[in-house]
């Protein structure tokens, strides 16, 4: 059924480094794009119908571009949701029924790093390329935006941006827009994640409640956050490690403040700062999750140590964004 | 040796409620005397020397107070310590050579329970009755102040105050004022220490070069911490459970944040609120010594699944602060 035209488009997936939560009311925040990315290949089918495997996960199953409906063909009703992004994507790269698509996944889901905004970037350009429509990278961001609006309801672009350009972006306050840091050095960090997911949602409105109940309180803890953020805008353009570490773990306090830290994390946290890392957090929204550990020359011990009893790898800042794979054969 | 004369004196030790570390640079702080209590019992000597025994350490030694010296008989030099609060005390109180003088301790030593304070205060009411002196509580609080100045370099009036006068006090900030918390109910709050140690005045010292470092960054963590000790006040007076738990946790989170806490407090801190504190925090200095936690109810929970890995106890607030005993037999 496959036809030999077949197109494979690979997107970074991220990671915050620092301001998660602030962002929400209009703080600074600084993102990076890492280099474990989501591929995306699309061949033609005969048959008028639109397929897509998820090898990784285990999740397959047919998808009615035209009624917009899918129809699971393996997989839990938790993991359906990534044919949702995938769905809208195709729609949005004008892609008609008779299509096979692949998804390969170096990110792990559920971790906090962006799976979700890296597939939905490559299947825009996978499809764009073989629908043969050309598309800049500032419409692919927007495009892809607009899937995880649709699809989560509320979405900031740090994700989908990350994805699309690569690097590491800061994103600024007034006026709200993101800014492309140049670093002229290596950013290596450590992962940790746990099989616990918090729900992003829930945990932002945890915060609004708290925020709302005691502005005084947290007020303040934002304030406190943006410093923090700008601070470490200027720590990584100069690769002052020891500041970027500092502002780290001011960072993991703050959040806990907020009550997003869970117990996990927080053995995470310390485990790393114990094996020499200069700083280490949280990421993402918490309540499970991931946390990041900046630990220049002590990355495996840091790995390893975390290993023990939660999982961790090592990444680095993907420099380059979403791209077009060479053919594999 | 010993005469028929003997006076037993006791005085409460104290907890830090909220506010610590955000005190030293005038913002409010929350404190309850706790009922765990210091004994000194005064006797007569008929050889014209003072000897000090503190049993549940295993110290003695004799004292000079005409020549203010010390000299060790049992105990190492770190627990040296107690015999100078012992010796200044005294003095204080106009006390001549030829006195024994016994202490025992209700309170962990280095627990941040202010140990120290509460022996300081309960010598000089011994020692002043035993003189036949009457001295104010005002004069006695003053002088035990004077007693931490000169042994410590530096002490914040809290710990002797709360041993004098028992109950909760809030420091205020301007004017800087202690002011005594009517509270309805009681607090019973757990207690969980580590046997590692912080030491005060580094880590007072460390607080103060991040301060100095980045103020765009700490100060609003104080700002914050003073929002919380206001907000705990009301809620102490009205018995409002869960907004002390809640500040608790919001407190412990700023305190990381400053980079006082430790991988053994927060699993203390952790643990208990799995075991239904509804707050909990490192208090004192931090860099090890003690947690608290507050869990009306669940106080048997969280002591024992803390002493699974370290040690707990349940404290009440001391109403009563330093007092005179009867004599035991």
């Amino acid at each position: 059924m496959l036809d030999s035209r077949q197109v494979t488009a690979s997107a970074p997936g991220k990671t915050i480094l620092f301001g998660e939560h602030a962002v929400v009311y209009g703080k600074p925040a600084i993102a990076a794009a890492v280099d474990k990315r989501a591929y995306v290949t699309i061949s033609k089918r005969e048959d008028h119908l639109t397929h897509v495997t998820v090898g990784d996960l285990g999740v397959s199953g047919f998808l009615d571009l035209k009624n917009r409906t899918i129809q699971l063909e393996n997989g839990s009703g938790m993991q359906r949701g990534i044919l949702e992004y995938i769905l809208k994507a195709l729609i949005k790269a004008k892609t008609e029924d008779s299509v096979e698509v692949d998804v390969r996944l170096d990110i792990p889901i559920g971790a906090g790093l962006g799976s979700s905004a890296a597939v939905t970037v490559a299947t825009i350009m996978a499809a764009a390329s073989f629908n043969q429509i050309t598309l800049t990278n500032e419409t692919m961001a927007n495009l892809a935006h607009q899937v995880e609006l649709d699809v989560q309801g509320a979405a900031s672009p740090i994700d989908t941006s990350l994805s699309t350009y690569g690097g590491v972006i800061y994103l600024s306050k007034q006026p709200q827009k993101l800014v492309k840091l140049e670093i002229p050095h290596e950013l290596p960090i450590v992962i940790g994640y746990t099989s616990t997911r918090g729900n992003t949602g829930e945990l932002v409105k945890l915060v609004r409640q708290k925020k709302d109940a005691r502005p005084e309180v947290i007020n303040p803890i934002l304030d406190s956050m943006e410093a923090v953020a700008n601070g470490a805008r200027q720590a990584i353009i100069k690769g002052d490690h020891k500041t970027i570490g500092l502002l780290m773990n001011i960072n993991q306090g703050l959040l806990d403040a907020l009550g997003v830290n869970t117990e996990e994390l927080s053995k995470m946290v310390f485990t790393a700062r114990n094996q020499g890392a200069m700083g280490s957090k949280l990421t993402g929204a918490g309540g499970g999750g991931s946390m990041i550990a900046y630990c220049p020359g002590r990355e495996e011990e840091v790995v390893s140590s975390i290993n023990q009893f939660e999982r961790a790898f090592q990444i680095n800042v993907a420099h380059e964004g979403v791209r077009l794979e060479k053919p594999r054969n």
